[in-house]
């Protein structure tokens, strides 16, 4: 093992500023020629400039703004090739022999030619399965790990307090529990491949004033301890090796220049001892508040940023130094933070720690199919069309149920008397924006797929059903609208310096796209107007979107409407297996749908209404976070509460009269009154998915007092479905156990 | 003069109890019988319950929450003769002959039949003009007075955030320097004519998340100090005798309920000594966090409410306190101050101080016209339509100037061939849903009219013109749109338990009428769109409204467009002079207008933006803070800034080429670089309304050190017009002189 204080006593100013500088956009280090990979001249400079490179960002990252492809990106069979290269370079241009970090976007899959991806992260938590999303995580991290990766950068910090912010799609939703759930199971599952996590971001990004990105924090203290720190500490718990500090101030202090952010609290309170990264050239942008990129970069080491990435004024740091003693100090700190780190990864020289082997997982593919399915939210299905189970002629016609709802039925008869179509298939008419749509299902930090990689809806209904295009809406059985957003990127656009999107972008989703009009981009409401007049059979609208969008005429317009947030190249799989009957909709909403625009924020934990909301929409929330229809129901038997000795144990009976389990997301609520706050409405309090056995089941909950109540003579209401029961902190408390 | 401490050793705790409370619905004390006024049951019930009356809250309250109208309220000449009335019994109530405060509601006039009713505060904001409002305050101060009422609530505190609120119209604009010279103003003048101000509602209410009334503010620490605690801090400085607790929480806390508000900030920092009044029911909704009315009470006495308005809750202070020293003290703390502002009104038994006789004030009518002149706003007349000088046959036709609009020209064309109208009358249509109303004008807060007060736009400009109606439209050679909103109450409505607008109000704006559609109420732009089609002549709109609307397309489809925030019952006559030329258009705008409802909040102080805005509305803002026409152009010749020990000084040189005096409201801006904080993007630093003379003129401000800089390395640009300057915190700094 190197000593680390001994070497940084060698190690000169420049050296040690270089280690805390990710400058370089790692896919201009590396060049395809022919078969050969070469390190480029931009490698060398910056190797010479660091005199030994502390990391590169992004040396694998293939997209439309890297303008890395399958045609100049460096392919998935020599990536560990390249990572050598890379990493064997780096080491030598250190006379100390250090080698660089490579660090990676990974948000939902490695931002690279031919990884697996998953759902969005706004999926997953739709799927509200913690132990689903550690797997994918693993399944990520052993594909990062194959790849030479170090540290993967990782969404989940970022609540979704405000859907008209492009970036929504990497949110869990809006809730502080699922979120650092969430959290913390995607940096277990990258640790337990030996990849390290970077969090990101902290910290409220998600309350950027009017959902822009990167806007104001408008928020105070008791907000943001309550709602934006929980998923940051789950995630430092559960041993996430860096932090990213985020573009937006919080109250006025910019995320990046805040020592009682990123020091007092981070390092002081929580004991973090890994490193903090700034968000890409958030320090630069300081420059606008301090005057210069040299006070930029001074401002953002004082306070407790580690590592930049791409910006110039960390370049400044050897020239800002020298003279002062307290910031001399700050890059002697920041650096023994970034050695320690490589000395884990092995990048130090002398013998390092073994790095653990990657778990053997299940099939990437299987899993990011698997938690699609688990994402999918059916939203509205008032007379029953699902599932639908389309026949033909040579099929046997059952007997209409009286059961089955009218528009189906109506269908079914349509089809068994060949009034619709001549030969008698049950036609599917598949249309709309994203019918036909690899890419919109993918959401935005991703890689190019390769031609005919993924499935388009109209391609997985197509394995099932004979299906028509819009022209066959008149004619057809059942019609699907594939509406919604997009996040895809082209290659031809123009991009900020950051990678987010330019003015100019097609996208309606992603980073650096927010909307001020949550209604379906385009005419997609009057189109689906039109359809709806001219269809025959039942409509079924499935929404793939990044964000949640007004949706009160969609539902209105629809006999069912599914709604999954970009479910990732095997979504429209799972969405044919839901439509089809194959699979039941277990998904739920993990953020508030609003009824319309002008009534956000609207989010399921605000603070009580004292009076009434808007007298032109008395109603602001079209579905309530949490909601989302089985095709059974379970029933809550039993909700009792009791006092133990470190908060809350509650217990809740659910039971069903189906013949095998039923799927279901048992979530826990409290309302907790008599502390010094105004109560929140509710407050997610525990959550589990379960497989609910026929007869009924039993489970068990324990609430940490922290979580429990507001306080030492308070009480809390606990929820569960329409039952409620009340418990005081002061009930008589049984021995522990 | 009583003794206040020896008054207080021989008061019952109950007696003490009874002084902090405003239980009553004041309007309910008294009954008209025939030509006599008499005490009701309620009122001895009261002053029974009290031992002495601490209050009577709207004692002439007449609107028609309370009920009270020309019919059955106190007519104006009775009013002196009722308060005394209503005060000797409260006196003999009292075993210590400790006489009532009547405290009345006066945000624009006093509520109180017959009274003078002003523009709303959010259009004497528009006027930018402090010296009027202080006059205006004045006159209004007068009316109280000589109706024999002590206390004044007035609003003003509250900062209009977000234009959903219904509340808007209350306030003095977004900004918190034109709120603090206003609500100093308005304190000034009250007691100039011997009436004390209750300063409302502090704090932060105007951050209500969603624009909706009474809901958390979510805001942390340095954007409250920042935006929301000038003008309180102003108005108490200018004298208030009291402040209101506003019914919001702040990050979690209720201001009734928040000790380190009402005690730390308001008593040990600023050092406020007069009476804290909790708003209407404020204190028993606590009861939603508390669990129960008697913690409610608890909870506001110690976080510092002395006087409660209306709640159950401080009428169980005497059970309450008897068991806990700390609230003993409490009481005593609070009925303190209540019998030392009783003493400055000669409310305490022996001899008072003189009460200042009312300063002589300019006609109350005539000062709310003249406010209501220099508040309406040119937004818009790209054409040049303004003024409008009608003409008829029997005045000489001008020949068409070339430098005069297409539309105005056409009309003038066809008015002289006499296409137009049969007996070629210059006439003009006045048509939309607020032409013929005069309530429309006044906003919430009011009292009813008698009929044939006040003055209708149609009625106004039916002095001038020939006038026709909506029929007229294709015939007319002008077209007058009244649009806009009200905040009138029927008596038929029902009401919110303090006096908001019920759910079924026909109102579209005012307390309790929060909107999420930002566009103008009903189908005003569809019915626009219509007129505009129709005409023949210009299309002028005037929106008169409460608060900043959606007028992108009002403008589009206008040749010029006049926006009114409620002028009051003198306002329409104002209108007419801004069409026809006797006036210039002076308002601007104390808020930023948007350009759509998705985009709010925007504000033009609102922290610098990062990144751009939305996609899909690349300009979120339609006009700015700030701006107005006026019919002739004023330049900025010269712009100079100096150092001097306590902060800055700017010189600003106006010029323009007219022959007369052109009025400009000067406005001074900087933008604060340098300190801990990301800039906001404008802040106003001076402004002042003034009359350039031909020739030009040179302005002087200075710029206080706290307000020019952001710290002591700070460097601020310094912006008038165009014109920028950059000053810096450590230019070399003159002796001072």
């Amino acid at each position: 093992m190197a000593d680390i204080e001994d070497l940084l006593g060698r190690m000169s100013l420049r050296e040690k500023a270089g280690q805390l500088s990710l400058r370089l956009h790692g896919w201009t280090a590396v060049d395809r020629a022919g078969d050969d990979h070469v390190l480029t001249g931009a490698f060398h400079a910056e190797a010479e400039r660091c005199a030994g490179l502390g990391g590169l960002y992004g040396v694998f990252r293939s997209d439309a703004w890297s303008g890395r492809g399958w045609h100049n990106g460096i392919l998935p069979e020599r990536r560990a090739e390249v990572a050598a290269l890379v990493g064997e370079a780096g080491r030598r241009s250190s006379r100390h022999g250090i080698a660089p970090l490579l660090v990676e976007e990974a948000p939902h899959g490695h931002q690279s030619l031919g990884q697996t991806l998953f759902p969005v992260n706004l999926a997953a938590a739709a799927a509200w399965d913690p132990d689903l999303v550690e797997e994918c995580a693993a399944a990520m991290g052993a594909e990062l790990r194959a790849a030479g990766v170090h540290l993967a950068l990782i969404s989940g910090l970022d609540l979704l307090r405000d859907p008209r912010w492009g970036r929504s799609e990497e949110c869990f939703g809006e809730d502080p529990r699922l979120a650092a759930e969430l959290t913390a199971a995607q940096v277990r599952g990258l640790a337990a491949a030996g990849v390290g996590a970077v969090i990101k971001h902290f910290a409220a990004q998600g309350e950027g004033s009017g959902g822009r990105n990167g806007h104001s924090a408008v928020i105070g203290p008791h907000d943001l301890a309550e709602l934006h720190l929980p998923a940051a500490l789950a995630g430092i718990e559960a041993g996430a090796v860096g932090v990213m500090a985020a573009y937006n101030d919080i109250d006025g202090v910019p995320c990046c220049a805040n020592p009682d952010l990123l020091t007092g609290l981070l390092r002081d309170r929580w004991g973090f001892d890994g490193v903090v990264v700034g968000d890409g050239l958030a320090i630069d942008r300081l420059a606008g508040q301090t005057g210069s990129l040299r006070a930029a970069a001074r401002a953002a080491l004082v306070a407790g940023v580690d590592v930049s990435l791409w910006d110039t004024a960390y370049t400044l740091l050897e020239d800002l130094v020298t003279d002062e003693p307290e910031l001399v100090e700050a890059v002697d700190r920041s650096c023994r933070r970034v050695l320690r780190l490589k000395q884990r990864y092995g990048l130090l020289p002398g013998p390092a720690d073994p790095r653990p082997e990657p778990i053997v997982v299940r099939d990437a593919a299987s899993l990011s199919r698997a938690l699609a399915a688990r994402s999918l939210i059916l939203l509205d299905d008032p007379a029953g069309v699902l599932p639908v189970r389309g026949r033909t002629r040579t099929e046997p016609v059952e007997v209409p149920d009286t059961t089955v709802p009218r528009p189906l039925r109506q269908a079914q008869d349509d089809a068994s008397t060949s009034s619709g179509n001549v030969d008698g298939t049950f036609l599917v008419a598949v249309a709309g924006p994203n019918a036909d749509s690899v890419t919109a299902m993918l959401g935005d930090y991703v890689p190019p797929l390769r031609p005919g990689d993924g499935q388009t809806v109209r391609e997985a209904l197509g394995a099932h059903w004979t299906v028509g295009d819009e022209d066959a809406v008149e004619r057809a059985d059942l019609v699907v609208c594939v509406l919604g957003g997009t996040s895809h990127r082209a290659y031809s656009e123009e991009f900020a310096d950051n990678g987010a999107a330019g003015e100019a972008t097609a996208a309606n989703c992603g980073e650096g796209v927010d909307l001020s009009d949550l209604e379906l981009p385009g005419d997609q409401v009057d189109w689906l107007r039109g359809i709806r007049a001219r269809a025959r059979g039942p409509v079924i609208s499935v929404v793939i979107t990044g964000r949640p969008h007004v949706l009160t005429e969609v539902i209105k317009l629809s006999d069912a409407t599914v709604l999954a947030f970009y479910p990732g190249p095997y979504g429209a799989g799972a969405i044919a297996d839901l439509l089809t009957g194959a699979a039941e909709p277990t998904g739920r909403l993990p953020v508030t749908l609003p009824s319309a625009t002008g009534v956000v924020p609207v989010r399921y934990n605000d603070r009580l209404d004292s009076t009434r909301s808007y007298v032109d929409r008395p109603d602001p929330v079209l579905r309530p976070f949490g909601s989302g229809l089985g095709l059974r129901t379970v029933g809550v038997s039993r909700l009792a509460a009791a006092r133990i000795a470190d908060g809350i144990e509650v217990e809740v009976g659910l039971h069903h009269d189906h013949e095998t389990a039923v799927p279901e997301v048992l979530q826990v609520y409290g309302k907790r009154l008599g502390g010094p706050f105004w109560p929140r409405q509710r407050e997610l309090l525990a959550f589990r998915r379960v497989e609910v056995p026929p007869g009924g089941q039993t489970y068990r909950f324990v609430i940490m007092e922290s979580d429990a109540f507001a306080g030492p003579d308070s009480t809390t209401v606990i929820m569960v479905g329409d039952r409620t029961v009340e418990i005081s902190a002061t009930s008589s408390c049984p021995a522990p156990r």
